[in-house]
């Protein structure tokens, strides 16, 4: 039992409850994209490019044309007529939806067929001839920029080289100043390797453009209903209210499914060309392959300390490699404010980052897989060099942190980057962990063993987040602000319905948002329905990522719902004739203050307010309630992560032994949720850290293309997670909640790392990249580690 | 060209345009309930009595539940069990979903057969076995009350006779006084005999209870949602946020759609015991047998006046016959005010009335087929014994019209009944259609064609509507009130969506609801989507009915999209930094003052509010509002019609040659469909007056069953109409508008009887009962015309 939880009552409010949308989940019933069969439905299939870079000379379809079950065959020709030759994508990039001039990853679209059957259309994939002329490709990010490197993004005019931009942050001069004046200073070279967010339903969609009624309908794997939508109108010209975008049950999207994927395009082409309602359904191999991956990011630490270990300063250079093109959260023209709280949970007194972007023959990176603006790779930066420099100075790093960490007296905090962190009570949370984890006793376990010449390894990490997205002013997608509406509807007989701008990829909003509005009118949250993921039925906003549905829509339900009280005690006031003032609420009822006898329930003040009740003047019909939520800040969730492992000293197979997390991410709607969130990213931890990477070989290949050779974590790489919370509720949410979908994915990775590196000590090795994989940490201990972002060895 | 007409420009506001539904009913692609097919889908059939009046002594279903397509036979029994045993009636009556103990009417619902197919349900509804004991039927409304007539609800405690109200209105001394008074008397019986609306589309539903999920969706023939699905709520139990009603297009409404049907609640029941959608869909001649019939008004009129015209009192007394039960628009517990403004367009000094309910074995009726509050049989009384006046006079019964019509300057005019009719211009209606008529001209052809022989009646009438049901305190079913929500959202790219509550049945909401959005924010309307008809999607509201739409909802649309430009102005000068006041609105853009060049459009408002923009104090993102409308009173269109005849003498058939018919009702949204609507209550008008009657035999087996036998009228027996109009907006609605969906219903069937009579004016006949079939033409021709309710002649 932890703080924020209350005993079971009557249904009322936060607290632990059963997910609502595991009824059909559990049965098999969800309602995927691929469940979605229409009448008449086509079904269109991908050509993609076998090369990473090549120019296209010539396209023949003839041959795939003449298939008796193709309906159509289509290339940037056709796309060109109808104005949707490119996504319509978050960044400013240009992409083409099938490429004309070049390839430039391989997997690049190419063509699309569109069959009666998914089987057809793939056969005849293998009648299109394409004629391509092959150029080298430039793979490794580190020489991209290499003169006479080849030119990827020539179709870009004028461009001469691979660069992207520069950016950098924080003050250069002062940290110089703090590093001249340090008695340590640690430097740390270090990789986050490419991943994919794996998502266990791939991308796909069912476009259907009404001929009659010109209404185009789109059911698609996103994460952003409505801006997908307002995209389409936007950049190909579709009348907006004639577009329906609907996201139906989703199986996992870690910013997967946050951008326009040619496949969707391309299905909305189908169904205009057809006249047939068109689905596309990625495979497997598609999914990895060609869909955004995260991370990427080649980056080079400095850390300035006193030989005491207090922290002077910060220094950090990063190489961001884009992949062919800039993709959804990974923006061209504007700098790279993604890295923008790279600082971390320290109270550095100067840091400075330098970030570089470039181009590379591979797909478009930049995903937002728990990335909330980068904090996952700027995170796993500081908590590894933290802990070399911990190294360095012979000291314990949990207490090297424990001295380093911002302390309560500091926040409201402003970080060097200008960024406001809201609230935080850091050492209670690391305190809390060491607690959980009996730190000393494990300090000493691994001391005994150590002398037996075991393994054991012991990892601390820490790290703040910043999610939310927000401001509407300070942030947008081509000009959209980040505003998320709320609509409560309560029904004559007192149940309701909310309607929301964010929708669930699998993390439970159906049960926790029905709990906000329960939480604050009192209605019991079984008969509360979420409506959301249909931009037909809810009110706009930019969507479910950067853990932002609590901090920003939750916060619009919860003002709706106390809008729905406030008229409510306007109603009640004429019900019981008195004046509002005189009445006391009592989560879900009104009474005359001192006489609970006269109480007018919800449910009585719903019916009167749709029956013929005399209402107060300026007070019309109904119990309805919007609000459109602009956060006046993001929020800063954050934690204590420590892991335990065991190396085998023979295989160099990690056994993470155990995980214990202390999350702070203000009241928990739904415990259990929260929990399940955070074992999900502990997972993703687990993973990156020793299993996973899209590593590429010369030719610009994918070596990641199936699950055979991208290797995801399963329960048995897991431990069984030991979960803790402190509770600091953020001061500018309505209800204090922070988020917290991303936090573990984002600070469980330096823990792990951390303890493989702790556990290998005895060989002194300092850093490792990702993933630890046995063959790796097996190198490590022979002192000469892989570089694995490539298929290239020393061997 | 008429005055409210403008010129064509830019498709934004009100104007003759297209209709976007036809874009679909043209090719056939409209998606009515028997369009909707769902995966595993079944079919039911009704059972229906064949006896008016019998007890049920048992029904034996083993031989039907045997049938190998049988999935479910169902009677009173398994309804009772799952709390849907009776029907959520907008009147307070009781009425069996299926009949248990007696069946009261020919066509009455007994059992429910669902099956794979259509045609296995209707084959195995033979194998139920019905044992009846057939009891005398009541078929006479006119001997319902008499001593010993059989009791028809003796399911009512204590009830021992056909009894259902008495009920009065104005004030009886001072009306005996005026008579006492009166130098002239006239007095006539009348019969507004039975007749039904027979939409093109019959009703049906479709019910779909997940199992999974718990949500009952419902598509049906309904004109009223959220009633519907309320009343699932409050009678059922069902939880009303996981009931959805859609109604999808409606084939015609006119009424007998309001209610909830046996087979809506059957097809649930079907859903909930089968675990499978259930459709049921009737045939034309259940529709016409079993579904709510019309009028069966038997009244009694007398008119009293001077000698020189001038009319001094009505009085009325009439039997309404409600059939077997109290179905929607008929109400049983309290008065039926529904005859409440039976007085009409004439300044009377002096009226009272008197309305005895009665029940007899008939198919319940109260439908409130162009009802409007009973007006359409009160106009009828009303214009025909004025014009039985003028022939006692030997008057012109235009010149008798004029003199007694209310004249502008009593309005607002309280009626001897306590109603307040808004606004009117009568004489100059009149005067406009007399002169549209050539009215003098037309009785000298009139006269000269008498001198031949030949037989021309000229019929004349006027009508006073009473429509748009609120205000929400004075107006409910079941305790809600007539208020309706509204909703418009303005995209980012300036496209905007309006939700309504109220739905069509062919009206044309979908361009008429565009257009008021387009009138007040200058949005073209093309950009404008209309969303209705599905709770899921819009504001709660009553339903259409009572030419309510553009009373009530048009003027909450109208409200919300006030505000919409309200809170653009707001945005507006955020962005051109000026204050509110100093803006101007010219539809669709707001400048400031004086300097046209600063525009800014409210497309780019409208982006701006989903964007970056700065917003004042107190102003939240997104262009968005809502109203809920609750109507100050009932708006009273109102208009002028003249019809001319040639009756054959040889054969009693009558000829419409011309009509001319002036409405009043105020501003035209669409002139178009304005007169679209007129042109079909004018069909309908002519179809009353001249063929439509539901007859019954005396066994009570109801004589119009099929369109062989209810003869509708087609467009060879319609002229091609006049129209024109005069504009009287209503001073209470937010742009005038009044409704005229029902006015010619109401207004023209006195017009053709008027018109006939006329003609029959050299055989001295003063009146004669509709429908002026051949048959009865002739008869009355020689002074003995039928009865025409009933299947009893004098032969």
């Amino acid at each position: 039992m932890t703080t924020t939880e209350q005993p079971a009552h009557a249904d009322v409010g936060f607290g632990r409850r059963p997910r609502v949308e595991d009824a059909r989940f559990l049965r098999g019933k969800g309602q995927y994209v691929d469940d979605i069969t229409l009448p008449g439905m086509l079904h269109g299939a991908i050509l993609r490019s076998p090369h990473a870079h090549a120019r296209i000379v010539s396209i023949d379809t003839s041959e795939a044309e003449a298939h008796p079950k193709v309906k159509a065959v289509i290339t940037g020709a056709t796309l060109e007529s109808l104005k949707l030759a490119w996504i319509p994508s978050l960044s400013h990039d240009v992409i083409a939806v099938l490429a004309t001039d070049k390839v430039r990853y391989q997997g690049q679209e190419v063509a699309f067929v569109v069959a009666e059957d998914r089987y057809s259309a793939r056969d005849a994939l293998e009648l299109i001839d394409v004629d391509y002329d092959v150029l080298d490709p430039v793979i490794d990010a580190q020489r991209a920029l290499d003169p006479g490197a080849p030119v990827i993004r020539d179709d870009i005019e004028g461009k001469a080289d691979n660069h992207i931009f520069d950016w950098t942050a924080g003050d250069k001069d002062q940290t110089d100043a703090a590093f001249a004046s340090a008695e340590v200073v640690v430097k740390q070279d270090m990789l986050y390797p490419r991943v994919h967010p794996a998502p266990l339903e791939t991308c796909g969609s069912v476009a259907w453009m009404d001929p009659v009624s010109g209404k185009l309908t789109i059911w698609c794997t996103t994460q952003a209903p409505h801006a997908h939508r307002t995209l389409y109108a936007l950049v190909a010209g579709l009348p907006e209210q004639k577009i329906r975008v609907v996201s139906p049950d989703i199986g996992g999207g870690f910013g997967n499914k946050v951008g326009i994927y040619p496949g969707y395009v391309l299905s909305v082409v189908g169904s205009i060309v057809t006249g047939a309602p068109v689905k596309w359904v990625e495979d497997r191999s598609e999914n990895l392959v060609s869909t955004s991956f995260a991370r990427d990011y080649h980056m080079h630490g400095e850390i300035a300390a006193t030989r005491d270990g207090r922290i002077l300063g910060l220094r950090v250079d990063v190489l961001a490699d884009h992949g062919a093109f800039n993709n959804t959260a990974q923006p061209t023209k504007y700098p790279a404010g993604f890295f923008h709280i790279f600082t971390g949970s320290y109270d550095y007194p100067a840091a400075y980052c330098t970030v570089k972007g470039v181009y590379t023959n591979k797909a478009p990176g930049g995903v937002a897989y728990a990335c909330s603006f980068r904090v996952t790779e700027a995170c796993y930066l500081v908590e590894r060099i933290v802990d070399c420099l911990a190294d360095e100075l012979g000291m314990d790093p949990a207490e090297l942190r424990m001295k380093n960490l911002l302390r309560p007296e500091r926040f409201p905090y402003l970080s060097p980057t200008g960024w406001e962190y809201d609230s935080g009570e850091y050492p209670r949370a690391l305190a809390k962990a060491m607690e959980m984890a009996g730190y000393e006793q494990l300090r000493k376990e691994q001391a005994e063993k150590r002398a037996r010449g075991e393994l054991m390894g012991i990892g601390v990490s820490f790290f703040t987040e910043t999610v939310g997205a927000g401001p509407r002013k300070h942030m947008d997608i081509l000009g959209l602000g980040m505003a998320d509406g709320a609509e409560v509807r309560v029904h004559p007989t007192g149940k309701a319905v909310v309607r929301l701008s964010v929708q669930t990829q699998g993390q439970g909003h159906e049960t926790t948002f029905a709990q906000i509005v329960s939480e604050v009118t009192g209605i019991p949250s079984a008969d509360i329905e979420v409506v959301h993921g249909d931009t037909d039925n809810t009110p706009f906003g930019l969507g479910t990522y950067g853990s932002r549905s609590t901090p920003v829509s939750g916060a619009a339900v919860a003002v709706a719902s106390r809008r729905i009280v406030d008229k409510a005690r306007l109603i009640a006031s004429a019900m019981l004739e008195v004046s509002p003032e005189d009445l006391e609420w009592d989560r879900g009822k009104f009474f005359v203050k001192g006489d609970p006898s006269t109480a007018k329930t919800i449910q009585e003040i719903a019916f009167a307010s749709h029956g013929t009740q005399e209402l107060p003047e300026g007070v019309e019909g109904h119990l309805d309630a919007e609000c459109v939520y602009d956060p006046p800040n993001l929020t800063y969730p954050f934690g204590a992560y420590i892991c335990v492992v065991d190396v085998d000293k023979g295989t160099g197979q990690v056994k993470v032994r155990r995980f214990i997390a202390v999350d702070d991410c203000g009241p928990r709607i739904n415990p259990m949720i929260v929990e399940g969130q955070v074992h999900g990213g502990l997972a993703d931890g687990v993973g990156m850290a020793l299993m996973e990477v899209i590593a590429f070989d010369e030719e610009g290949n994918c070596l990641g293309g199936s699950f055979m050779d991208y290797q995801l974590p399963t329960a048995l790489e897991c431990p069984s997670w030991e979960l803790g919370e402190t509770v600091t509720p953020s001061p500018h949410h309505p209800l204090g909640l922070k988020g917290v979908g991303e936090s573990a994915t984002v600070g469980s990775p330096p823990a792990v790392v951390n303890a493989v590196i702790d556990a290998l000590k005895p060989y002194g090795v300092r850093h490792v990249d990702m993933p630890l994989t046995p063959a790796q940490v097996w190198r490590a201990m022979q002192g000469r580690p892989f570089r694995t972002d490539l298929a290239i060895t020393d061997e």
